[in-house]
This record gives structure tokens, sequence and C-alpha cells, in this order.
């Protein structure tokens, strides 16, 4: 029923690149429209072609400034309901503010459900998206939503690098079905960094459980933000004595001062994915980046011409 | 039903002075919460005592920055629905994004429609608000709200200031019926500054509908934003001979380089309310604050001792 | 995807012609359907044709007697609903209870949200309507709204006249809008009717702002209700001496007595278009009627082959 | 937790007799509010006291004319809902277009579940009725409904007479329950008329199902419009040698020529509620109303003490 | 606009064999799925080919047991929505609960409401039903349903049988209009069941209003549960001098030990439908079985061509 | 506001035991109400005393047969919202489906998302529930969740014991933060069992990650329901040389043959809590159960004097 000539492509500030990039692997240019900020910080949104009854595609992480841009999408969203597009298939390659997904402590607010009902609110349609910091936050959408994964565009490109006697570290206790899903691929066993206070108000002690010792360890995390997780880890695993240390996560939030953090830790390599765009002046020789822009052009590709995605979650 | 000891006055950070202001009026304390923003920018709110069962009022003007400003008042907002406050009443002294309330050109979203569903989305009980740029506003909602008046705090401080033969302009033709209003209490006639273009492509020319030769004129405005429309109108009345300018506004964005433009016009002083919080560098000797403090506190008690607000309405 | 054969048209009481006109310039036949009156004032809508799948057009306005013709439209589109249309387009030329947008007292219900929540309530698709009291009641909907414009048709009315030295003048303080866009096309300079009460207790006084003098002017309205509006201000406007007086309206509601009023006043003639129905005993020769029927067969046109309206926009 | 003192009636002008009826048996004033009919049409509802926080009831019946009675309602619910009562409760004595509950032909609306559908979005809190034409009305909201009964203040009614020999007559196939629940009442046995045609296109022939001869008998149907289903049901009766017939109904429609038909029939005595205002002139000596109002009071009493209000549904 | 080919059949537990006719009759396969039952009792659904954009129709009557049947439609209707169908089309041949549909006592719930809210809440497009126990449950639904007939079905396997002198009895008062429509068919008069308490405490007394000494009696009922009403019937008629007793339903629920009490009955013949499954060791020589497989193809057929199903209402 | 008084509490079949040792506690007791189940599977509530205007609070695990106790849950909800409750409040010690918490694989369902909308859309306020399988699933709400915990009443119960040298093992490798809580109130490092199939269709390998020999190791889960992931666990545990092997889980699904399998394996003693309610004839002596009644008693009486529940979260 809908080809390829209804989809529109549109992208918002946080990551034109990969809109771009996505762009040129689908051969649809992308619809013009801007942001235009006022001086007193509002946004405005100038949709520059007609987009009634066209099935839109729109690009944006919700990456930092995160507030900004999730404004941003929720107004773009609401002005293409407006002129009549037909759906508002919406693809956040990063999902900001998944980890406030649970009430942790009393009177927290859930925001990854939140926003999950502003953007349902707002007006979107589908929702496409990658590595989840929880699966379950598919759960707060009632439409459809894509979650494609990242871990084995990671994973393939360590298979690539031929690395042996390789070890899968989580850097936490709540990694480690995701280590295991990439040491499934790896053909590699896990192990994970327990931290522990050995007796109250005494300082945190830091544990590798599992066997390491000289063998080359690949620590995976869904996000690196302050780094701060992986740079003890990789203390912790330095102590232990092992090979070399590599480390990997889908999204490169790398909140100041992360990227210093890196370049002066015992990590040989970071890599991660372009969900989140990085400005130049961030990348360091230690860090690779991987693109999913193919893996989301496929994705949306099957979504327009509604054949099934399920090729690609593995 | 409802007493003052189920209120909970609580803010966030846009205007912290006037929650302070208000929680002293009314010998209410302010609740104890913060928000945290992490370095990758989002927020996190921390509510630091039970507010189970309780009428809540939360204040926050929707001010520059507006996006975080907004995304902070939605957040706490979910976490007092989660904590099961009773009622969430949302004093919002300025409605950021009022501007946005039509679609004016083709695929336009309509903003302040957009931020009036996502309040409501998010769990707003009652609205208390102050001088929407257009009272239809009030439509956008489905829940009570208040809407208050800042043009009588103005014009009773011209009142008091004791200026004679007074006209109250209206900058442009969308004014009118506040330049009326404000008129009315003054007892003076009104005027209006027209803007037309002579011939296409030729500039845009102001001309001063009304009399006003030799008068004291009080221009007014719901908002001073970049203040370029009242230095347009000030402008175009010095060229028609007026004794002194006086302007006003109930909310003072003050945009940058509002205050140097204002600093070097022939306006005489700009009087407004600190619906907006002000911070002191941006404070000159021609600037006039006057508190609506009073007004929002009367309004809040009211409200929660369940007896009418119209007395406020005047 | 969506073509003319898809198209239903449906008319129902308040604009017969309208619609006929609109369904003869289309080419596209109107639909069987009756609407019976039992003897206990109840209504019962016959749909005498499928719609199963169908785009429809449903052509209501809902002038006097506003709450019948609301309550024929809400039940037919109930009926749609219930009888598998795919869309449900209501074009709704005057869209009635438009002045009660905003609580201007308190205790005030806002009607024209109610009628916006009823509408889409009963399971309307998408609005198409024509000079909205207030533009903001676009925002009161949270489907997509297409707002047509009757000044141009007016303007272009009076260009083709030829009449020379016009100033256009808004009856009073909320209109200058309307009036400044219609004197854009005509070129001409504005002026407004100013209602004054001179002190407290005393008549209001009716005082024209702005340069009339010796000219001719086009008082210019939203709608003519009682047209108590427009012969007050003809009024004003006699004894400042203009040349002659010209009013137009979009909306010709015409309440009794306004036809008797008019003929007896100043106006030269009276200008408005065909969005209300007007029955052949109401007219007089002072009145003329311009037809919105080719803007409206247009804009259908545009809506069902899914290009874009905004070309009707000027 | 309610009390009596949060209680706050209203009434709309469908049925003032009666809420003055139920104002004086609870002791609880009505409120002050008016409806101003403009002369196009449209209705302004005034509310002139405080409801804010308080319990409304507010009685409107929604006979003819149906639909100015329906957007009174709907309009005053809005204005309630905005000025913050704290619940809104409607008595709907009739509820108007309840035969419209079901598709009984293709492409026909459920009005009747429309309407309950306005009221909810609307705003009420809670629905207290009379004599639903179908009980399953009440599952057309997702509220609160307190249906009471008339039939037992009619059977009541019968049995002071002392009328001996009765037979409960159903005047159609769908009111046999309603006939089963009055003869219980009365330790009666009950019949019914059928209709049927004989052959294709020949007339329909009325027919007495059950043993009627030389007895008294009660027809009893719910409402009372054209009362040509009873003048029918009458006129079968007749000739099956019966030997008084009665007539009675709780919603007295009439609509025209009903009361002329039944001064004309061999029907006795007519006997039906107030729950429908019946104006003087329509009053012949046949027809004898039985008040509705103690029981409407004693309801509203126990809804706002929060008491049960099973013991009012015998 | 939809094809046969966007076309997808499934069906769940309770009635296989009814959707494999219907698949066969339609020559659309039925969809591959699998319902797994965890020891636990937990359901997990599988949907084993791509449902993206395609028009699916899913079987189920929420016949016995009536919850796990409910469950297993709503959360294949979650999986549907999740997985991106366009639209969900559900058939419910027999509708479970269909009784409880008033609050006959206080504090009863609507459950039949209750299920369609579930349902309508879940993402269900349209449901296609047949011989709802009251005809008002379509309006507890906002989407479309239709309704089919089982009665015609019957009748015209009565005429075909060629019984003369019948009677059509309804075995109590509210089935009387279901009888008066069969009698219709077959040009037949009608007579009920009356059970009527001769004095307080006594035992009811089953009574026959109508003629039927010496005739043929169809006795008609929508469902036959436990078969007590039809065998009380039966009963009561037998006393009463008929001459052969024939029942007949469309839903044969016949919950134990209906069966056995049927073959002990004087019932001569039951005939239904296969609205609901009858397992083999439940049918007896006694009971005949129509199928409504052609007659909801055809339904379906129509739905998904976009043309009108009310051929199919007589 | 809100007192003990206006409190009621009522059970529904799941664990009645758990609902009267809290009636109990609370000295409340339990409102009168039945569930019949007719002979075709459908389920009548019969709520015995008035609720109107009172706080419900209902106790009802959605525990094995899950279908039944959940549809018993949606049923009572709507009566007691028809009946005019003033609050629903639910308590579900054991959320059922709660392992359906994301789309693991293509085309799933959401099923503990889908449980939570229907619980909303029947008329819950609020949740009362006790460790859910995920903690996101909070957020599948958008009323207040109280979550409770139980691992510190089993992780007490140990600590009563006095066992020594203990390490807590996860049996995979989602349940480490579950394990790590439990850790740390009894000061012992944890462990985990991780399974990986060696190379492509070879059998799962189980291993131990971490150090475990010569202890004293507890497994914990947060539901044992086949058994068969503690089984496996325990068997790996073995071979690598434990002490003693303990295992806990807060919900005892126990599905057969899961009690005979715990008989026969190496765990020393399984403790779990009365969340579900266990049969006589599935205990064991190995098996040893913890009341959550004081727990629950102590929430419940918080919630209704709107307190704090946040010292209950330790």
């Amino acid at each position: 029923m809908s080809s390829k000539s209804d989809m529109k492509l549109f992208t918002l500030n946080s990551n034109a690149p990969l809109a771009r990039e996505i762009s040129e692997i689908l051969e649809v240019p992308l619809g013009k429209s801007s942001v235009v900020r006022f001086s007193d910080g509002e946004i405005q949104i100038n949709i520059e072609e007609s987009v009634r009854g066209a099935d839109i595609y729109l690009i944006q992480s919700t990456s930092q400034p995160v507030n900004e841009h999730l404004m941003e999408l929720l107004i773009m969203i609401d002005a293409m309901k407006r002129a009549s597009a037909r759906t508002i298939n919406v693809v956040i390659p990063y999902y900001g503010y998944a980890r406030q997904d649970r009430k942790a402590r009393p009177r927290e607010p859930i925001t990854a459900k939140l926003i999950a009902n502003l953007l349902e609110d707002a007006g979107v349609s589908r929702v496409v998206t990658l590595d989840l910091h929880a699966p379950q936050i598919q759960g707060f959408f009632d439409i459809p939503v894509d979650q494609l994964l990242g871990v084995p565009i990671l994973a393939e490109y360590y298979k690539e690098q031929g690395i042996e006697d390789v070890v899968v570290v989580a850097p936490d206790t709540s990694g480690l079905s995701r280590a295991r899903r990439m040491a499934n691929i790896l053909d590699a066993p896990i192990a994970f960094i327990d931290k522990r206070r050995p007796e109250p108000h005494a300082a945190e002690v830091m544990n590798v459980v599992g066997s390491i010792e000289g063998r080359n360890v690949i620590i995976v995390d869904d996000m690196i933000d302050t780094a701060e997780t992986i740079i003890q880890a990789a203390s912790a695993l330095t102590e232990s004595g092992v090979k070399n240390i590599y480390a990997c996560g889908t999204h490169a939030v790398l909140s100041d001062p992360a990227v210093t953090k890196i370049e002066n830790s015992p990590v040989k390599e970071l890599v991660f994915t372009n969900s989140v765009y990085l400005p130049e002046e961030k990348k360091i020789d230690k860090m690779k980046t991987l693109s999913v822009g193919p893996l989301l052009a496929d994705a949306l590709l099957r979504v327009q011409h509604e054949v099934s995605v399920s090729a690609l979650f593995n």
C-alpha cells in the first residue's frame, strides 16, 4: 500500500550528519525545514514544503542539550500533525532520560515514561530507536516501537579485529545480559565488576567476579556518559592482571570530562556508534566510531514498505 | 473542605524570589526539593518531603531558558503525581510560547496549545496564571484556569504618580483592547501605532493614529521581549510631538539587547512586574518593578479555601 | 494515495445551496441523506448510500438555529463513524459560538472550546472553516484545521469597484488586525471606533480615532449579527464628515432586526459572503453576497489530493 | 466526608417546577444562574454565585426542545468545570434520544450513546436518571449512573385506587418486562398487543395476546410521545371486550396532537409523572400527574451523604 | 483502496473449525500463529508471519472458558498493534458476558461494557459479531460494529422443513421482539411464557400467554446456556396441549448438564449455529447445527472491499 | 483528610488468607462480597454492602489461574466504580504476566503493559504491589504505584538463622542487582550462573562465575515458577563444591512439578513469602513461608492516612 514516494525524511538539530547519511543511502532527500531560536530562547519550527498525506520520518536523538532537542521534536510533531501528515514516524537513535525508568527512591519521577507520554500525546505514530537503556521502555509506549540493536555492530567489529582470548566484562550488575549477548557472538566467557562496601561508611571496593587473568577484556555498556563506570572497571581489571582492555558502548554521550579521562585511562580503544553526534573537537585517536546509518536506513525502508523488520533484530 | 494545612508550596528554578515572597505572605513554608542537572544536561528532581494527599502549588514561570524551565515543570508534575499528591496546582506567572497561539502561516505548530496538552497529560489539576498573551489560551486547557490581570497593578501605579494629560497607546493593532482596559482605569483616550508599507518592497512606515500631540503617553504591552516594538513606537511618538513617554508591560522578558535599547531610547520609565525574574545586572534606573506576589498569594489562598477568585479579576 | 473517487460530499440543513454549489464545481454529487425531525423535536439522520471506506466531506454551518444545526452535525458524524467512513472532514463555513472563546467574566463557559471537544469526541478527522472569530480557535482542536480567509474576497470586490480615497475602519478595538489586513490589499490607512465612558455611569461616547474626514470608509468586521456595532460606527463616522460608508463582513448572521436597521442606516452597501445561508425575504437592495463556494471547493480538492492548501491562505 | 453544606442545586430551563420542588424538600436553595438566548440563538450561561469546591446537582430533562435543552446542559457543565466545582452531578429525569439506542438499520447513529459521550466529555461526574428507555443505556456511561424507577410510583397509585380484576398490558413486544414488573406489584396477569401483517403489503393487524375479556386493563409504557401506540392498543382492547382501559407511563412527552387523541380515545385515565414539564394548556381532566420530586430529593441526599441509594430501587 | 491481498485471517483457540471454514470460503489462508499456555497458566502468543501494514481479521468467540478466550484475544490484539498491523478487525461470533449488560441490582458491574472498553483499549479497529444478547451492546463501542443476524438462518431452516401450523414462542418476557422477527419470516403468530408468583413465597407458576393449542411451536432464544429456560417453557407448553415442540437459538453455550436435559425433554429438535464450537461428545441426535461460516465470510469480504454490509442485515 | 473509617477492605479469590491476615492486623473487617462462577464460566460479582464514597482496598494476586483472577479483579473494579467508590486501591502482592514486559522477539505482545492499561481503563486509582519482575513495570502505569520489597524480609530471615560464610548467587544474568541488594544486607559477596553454548547446536553449559568453593550459598530470585532455574543453578553449584545450598524468592508460583523437583534437589531449604497462596498439599518440609501481611498492612494504613510510605522501602 505504502510506497517510497510517500516517504519524507526530516531532521532536526541533534544529529544532522546521521540524517544526511540515511538520506543518501535511501536516496530520499531531506525535507526542507528549519529551526529558529528567538533571542528569548523559544523555538520556532518552519516546515518549508507540503507534508499533507505524507509518511514522515523525523530523525532526532534526544542527546545533550536534551531538553532543547526534546522540545524541538515535540514542536515539530505538533506542526506535522496540524499540517495533515499521514503518519509521523520518529527515529530516536539515542533516547535520552532512559535511565530515569523507575522509582528507585521515594517521590522520584519516571521521566522516561513521561517522555513516552509526551511523544504519544503530541501525535507520534511510531518510534524507531536503538538499544534502549532498559528494553521495558518499549512498553512505555502504546504505539509500535521498533528497537534496533547496536551490540551486533560492535561485536562484528571485534570479530573483524581478530582479538583472541577474550572475556566480555559488564561494568556493573545490571549489564550482564548485554555482556552475555555480545559474548555469544564472540564465543567468549563473561565476568563483571562487583561494587561492595566492606563495612558501613567504608569506601566502596571494586571486585572482578569471573576469570580474566591474562586475557583480553572487552568492557561493554549501553551508553558511555561520564565514563566513570568504565574507568573504574578498567582500573579494577588492571589490578587483576589482564592483557588489553577494550571498551565499547552504543551511545557516546561523553559528558565532560569523559574524553580526557578515557585518554588517560588504561583503556586501549573505545568503540561506539554515531547514534549521538560527536563534534570533531571531542574526537581522540583512541576512539572509533561505527555507523548505524545503514541499519537505520534499512529499517525505515522496511517500515515504509510494510515488510518485517525482524530480520534486523539479530 | 480544604484547609491551609493541606497546602504545600514548591518552587523550581525560574523565579525563586517570587515564590519566597508568596511563601512569606502566606506563612506557608516552601517545600523541600531540589533540581539536579547532570553533566549530560538531564534534570533530576528530588522531592525531599512527603506530598501524599497534599494540595500542591508549584510556582514556575516558563521564562528563558524556556525549554529547561518547562521540562523541570513537567518532570516535577510527574514526580508529584506518582507520589500521590491530591491536587497539583501549577502557578505560571509568565506562560512562555504564548505567542505561538495559532497557525499564522501554513504548517506552523500551535506551541502554546502543545504545552497546554503536555501539562494536562503530565497530570496538572489547575493552572493559575497572569496576563496570557491571548485570553483564548485559557480555552487550550480543559482544567480550571485562573487568569489574573497585571494591567490594574500597572494602572494603579500611574494613578499614584499623578501623571496628567495621559493618552494610552497600543504599540500595534493587536493591543488595542488592553490599552482600552488601562485607559478606563486612568480615564484617558487611546491611540495606536499603525505599520504600513506605502508601496510593495518599500520600507514600513510607522504612523500614530489618534490625537497625542502635547500629551503624556503610556505605551502598554503584555510582554516586553526584544523591546523593538516599544522602541519603534516611542520613536514614532517622539516625531509626533508628545510630552513624556512612559512604557509598561506585565512580563519583562527583556531578551538581549533590550535593556541597552531602552536605556538609549526616549522612553522615560519602563514599568513591569516580577512575573519573570530579572537578574540584578539587567536592572537600570529607568526600570521599575511592581510585585505580583500579593496578588498571587491572595489567589492561592482563595483557591485552597475554595472561595471565589473573581474579586481579583478587576 | 487518495483520489477524487473516494470523496463523498454530504450536506445537512444549514446551507444546502452552498453545498450544491461546491458539488457542482467539484463535479462530485451530494450524497443521499436526510434529516427527519420527529414531533418531539428529536433528529433522525438517514444516510442512504454506503460510506464504508470513503473520505466524507460534510458541509454544515453552525448558524441559527445553532443548537439544532450543531446537533445535526454531531449525530451525522456519529452515524458516519459507525458506518465505517475512512475520514470525516467537516466543512464549517461559519463556526457558531465563536465569540464565547475565553472566560471574560468569572464562571463563564468557553463554549467555542466545548464545541471543538464535542466535534473531536464525536469522531471528526479534520475541520475546514472560514474566518474564525479568533484565530486561536484553531488551537482548540488537536486535529488538522484549515482556516480559509474571507477578507481577500471582500477586498478584491472593493478593488474591482474602484472606490477611491478609502480608509478601512474597525468598528471596535478588537478588529484592528483584520482592518489592517484588508487595508494592505487596498493600500489604505486605517482607523477605529473607540467607545469610552467619560465619567462613571455616564453614557458611552463613540469616538473615531484616525483621519477619515472627507474620505470613503469601509467598515470591516468578521461577522454581522445584530448589526448594532456597524450601525453605531456608521453613526459616529457620519458625524465626522465622511464621504460614503461601506460595510462588509464574512459572516452574515443578521439576527432580527438587523436587516431593517441596515436599511435605515447611512451604510451605502453591505457586502458579505454566503457562509451563512440568507433566506430571500431577508435580502434588500443594499446588500451584496459574494460566494465562498469556489474557495471551499478548491480547498476540498486539495485536501483530498493531499496537496498543500497554503496557496489559498492569501 | 461530604456534607449537605457542600451541596448546591441548580436548574436550567426544561423543568424548573420540579427543581423547585426538590429544592423545597431538601431545604437547599436553588443556585443563582440564568440562561440568556441571544437573537442569533446562541445560549449564554451566567452562574451568579461561587461554585468552587462545591458538589453541584444540576437538574435538567432533555425534553422538547431537546437540542436546546441538551446544549444548555453541556454549556452549563463546561462553565461549572472551569469554575472549579468539585463534582458535577447531573439529574436528568427524562433522558431524551433514548430510543436511538442501537443501529436498527444500516448507517444509523446511536444518538443515546453519543449524548452519553458528550456529557462525559463535557465533565459530568455522575448521572441520576429515571426509567431509561433501555436499561443498557446505563452502560453507555463509564461514570456512576443511578437509575431510579417510576413504575413503583405508578403501580402504587393504582393500588390506592383499588381497581379490581386487572390485567397489565404491554402495547408492543418490547414492553413485556416492564408490564411484568408492574403486574408483580399489583398481583396481576399480563398480556400484550401483537402487530402482524397477515400477508405481504396487507395492512398491519393488531392482536391482543393473552386473556383480557371482561377485565380492567392498565396499559403501561415508559414514555407517551405521540400516544399512537397507546391509542392503537386501546382500540384493539376495546374490540376484545374489556371493562375499563387505564394507561400510564413515566415520561409524558405528549407531542402534538397526543393530548387531543387521548381526549378522544377510549382510555379512561392517563397517569404519568412530572419528569417532563407539562404546560397548563396541555392538561386535560383525563390526565393525572404524580410527582417524582420526593424520590429524586431522597436520592440526591443519599448521594451527597454517600449512603446507599439501593433502598430506592424497589 | 483496500484489496483482498492486504487481508490476513487469524484464529485463536475458541472456534478454529469455524475460522477454517471461513478461510476456505474466502480462499485466504489462516495466518501462522500459536497460543502457548505455560505451566503457571500464563498465555504466550506467537505470531509467526509479518502483519506489518495488513488488515487483520481475528476470529474468536468469547465462549467457555470465557476468561481464557478473552485474555487470548486481548493479548493477541496487543501483539498485532505493536507489530504494526494497519487495522485489527475482531470477529466475535459469540460475545460472552452479554447478559451482564446493565445494573439490575445495586453495585452490579456492567461486564459487557467493561469488555467493550478492554477491547477498544487494547487496540481493536472494528468488531463483527452475531446476535448480541441486547442490540444496545453495539452502543457500548465507539468503533464500527457490524452485527449480523442468526434468526434468518434459523427461520430459513424451518421454512425448508415445511412445518405447518406454527406458533413462535418466546420463553420469557424479554424475547418477544426476537420471536416476532422470526414469526414474520414464517408468517406465524406468537406467544410467550409468563412466570408469575401467585402469592408471596409461593412457587413460581409458568403460564403460556397466547393461543397455541394443537399447533406446532418453535421456541426461540438468542442463546441456549443451561437450557433451563427452554426446558421449563417446553414443559409448560406440553401441559397446554401443543403438537410438536421445536427449539432454536443462535448460540449453543450448552453448559452442563444442558445436553442431558434436552435429551430427556419434550423438545423434538434443537437447532442452533456454530457460533460456539461444540465438541463431538456433546452432540446428540436431537440437535442440528447450521453454519454461520458463509454469512461471516461474506461480511468480512464486504468489510475488506469497503462495500456495504447492509445487504446481510435481513 | 482521609481517615481509617473511610477504608474498606475487600478480597477476591486468589489469596483470601493473606487478605484476612491484613484485615486482622488493621482491625478493619473484610467487606462482604462474593464471586459466583456460572456453569458457562462467566463470573458474577456481588458486593453486599454500600461502597459509596469509600476508599476501597482490593486484595488480589494475579496468580494461577491468572486469567480468571485478572478478570475477577477487572469486573470487581468496574462494579466498584459504578457503585461510586471514592478511590479504588488495588493491592496485587504478585503481579502475574510480569515476565512479558518487553518485545524480546518480533511480534510479541507486552502483556505486562496491556494489563496495566486494562487496570487503569477499568478505573483503578492506585496500585500497591511487591517485587515486580522488572522495576520498570511501575512506569507502565500513570497512576501512583507503591512497590514494596520482599528481599529485606528474606534477608532478615537468613540473618536470624546465623548462616556463615555466605555467597549470594543469582541464577542467571538478569538477577545480579537483586543478589547484590540481598548481599548488602548480609554483608556477603555475590556470584552468578552463566549459561553458554560452547559451540552452535551443542548443549548449554552451566558455569558458576565467582568464588563459591566451600561456602554456603543462597540462590535468590524474584519468583520460583517451574523451579527449573534454581534446580539447574543448584546442580552447577554442587559440582563446584559448595557447602549448603539455600534458595529463596518472593513469589512462590510453584507450577507443577516444581515442588517434586525441589524435594529431590540438593537445595536444603526454599524460603518464600505468602504473596501467592500455596495450598496445603503443595507444602513440604523443605519449604518455609514468611508473611508479607504486616508489611502490606502497614503500607495500606500509610496510604489511607496519607503519610509517606517511603519508610517501608528498605
